[in-house]
Formats: structure tokens, sequence, C-alpha cells
């Protein structure tokens, strides 16, 4: 098919991106599936401003994506944890540090290495086809329009 | 581990977000893996200004994700296309696209199905261990600093 036949109005993609596509969102989902809870360490790690760090901690709140928790009273006193909706990209965040540590890393290695409790081994994500279960590359995908396509006129 | 022991500086995945984390560098890719090349097709698509199209595209191809090539002379004119290290960003698009198939499609399903040409079936991508081919959930997950690691004090 043809790009030209695709909607150019929002999307999947686009209502994602409108959502996640932020440096500092994608920073503190980051750090959320690394097990940070607490607005403090947020802002910490990130070395960004209360403002900035309490706006996209708001908008994933807003979203969906975190549920805000008391874990004290008097004074009272939140934690922000993934809902089920927001661990549902951990895909996104494993495909963004899986790209970081094959371009990005320090000649070192990687800063992270993740074990996969199951198997007991480090490994890297791959994506695959949910049908054939193969590894499956850009290269080897056809797009066409779905159900929910808007075709341009 | 606790999160306090992991290095607070620049990453894999703070690299790597500081390149992609950023709506209309998301959505040009997103268009990229569609088979969009000229610019007049990204700015059209996305309703963004000359400005920040062409800034997204430089810094892409500053960063040797996109190139850019002459496709006529006379006026000198050009088409970006994705490099080998911009056809690693596959599994980004592609989660942040299964994401918002699953949370953010119209009722009347996704816009695009995507068909894995090997298997000849429509399909939606599956994360899964490099080690043991098993499909894999963060809460499957355990992480510790690899050897690229920096120490926070």
């Amino acid at each position: 098919m043809k790009w030209v036949e695709l909607a150019q109005e929002p999307c999947s993609v686009a209502r994602t991106v409108a959502v996640i596509g932020d440096r500092w969102t994608l920073m503190i989902l980051r750090d959320c599936f690394l097990g940070v809870r607490r607005f403090e360490a947020f802002q910490a790690r990130l070395g960004i401003s209360r403002t900035i760090t309490a706006a996209r901690l708001k908008a994933l709140v807003d979203e969906g994506v975190l549920k805000k928790l008391a874990y004290q009273t008097s004074p009272e006193r939140y934690e922000y944890r993934l809902t089920e909706k927001g661990h549902d990209l951990y895909p996104v965040i494993m495909a963004i540090a899986n790209f970081g540590d094959h371009h990005y890393a320090e000649a070192a290695g990687p800063p992270l290495l993740r074990r996969h409790k199951a198997c007991g081994c480090n490994f890297h994500p791959v994506m695959t086809c949910s049908r054939c279960q193969a590894p499956v590359g850009a290269r080897e995908v056809e797009t066409r329009p779905g159900p929910g396509a808007k075709l341009s006129a």
C-alpha cells in the first residue's frame, strides 16, 4: 500500500506519543519499572525541577498510566505506582533500553543487566510475531489499513 | 537491588530518549517505517510547520538514524531513508503502535494491520527473552548494575 492512502487523523501511535512522547516522561517511566515510587526520588534521579516532575507525574496519573497511593498519613504522603495500563508500556521502555544498550552504552558495557527470572538468564528483548513466534524486523512487515482506518480523500 | 544504587548519570535510556523522546520525532519515525521519504509528505501528514519538520529531520540525520539522499538534480531534491541504526528503532515504534492499538484505537479496531510476510498472518509484536524465547513481562525481570554502571556514592 501507499502511505498516501493512510489516515492523517490521530491514530494509535499519535495518541500514544501525545502521552509518552516526551523525554522526561519516558525517563519517569523507566524509573517506575526500576521500582522508583516517590516524588523526591524521581526528581533527584532526573535532576529536573519540581514543576516539571509534578507536571509529568500528574499527566501520567490523569492518563491512567500511574496511580497515586497514600503511603503515610499526617502528613499525608503519596507514592506513584504503575497501573495495569502502565505495565503495558514495558515493551516500549525495554525496546528503548535495548536500542540504547546497542548504540549508546559505554565501552565497558550496558549500565544495567536484566535477568529473566523464569529461565535465570541475562537477556535482551526480542520482538517476535504473535502468530509464528519468529523474530520480526521492519523489512518483513507489510501494512494495510485496518478496521479503524480513516482513509484520506 | 535498590534503585538508589543505580547511576544517575546518562545511561542507555537517557541517551536514547534525548534523541527520540519527542512527539514529532516519534511520528516522523513511524512514517519512515510506513515508507514516507519526502519532506513535504512528512510535513503534510503531521500537519506541523516546515521549521519543526526540518529541525526534527536534521536531528535524525545528524544522529545517524536517517540519511539524506538526492533523488533528483536541477533542482536538487532529497529524500530521507532509515539507516541500519534507524531500522534498529523498529521495535520501539512497534511497541508504541501495539500499546496504542490496545488502549487508544477506535471502537472499529486498529487503524493499521501488520502482516508478517514470513508466515502470512496479521500479527502483533510480542516481547520475548533472547535466551529462552518465552514472552517477558515487567514482573518477570530483575535488574542489576551492568559493566557500564556508574554507581552513585
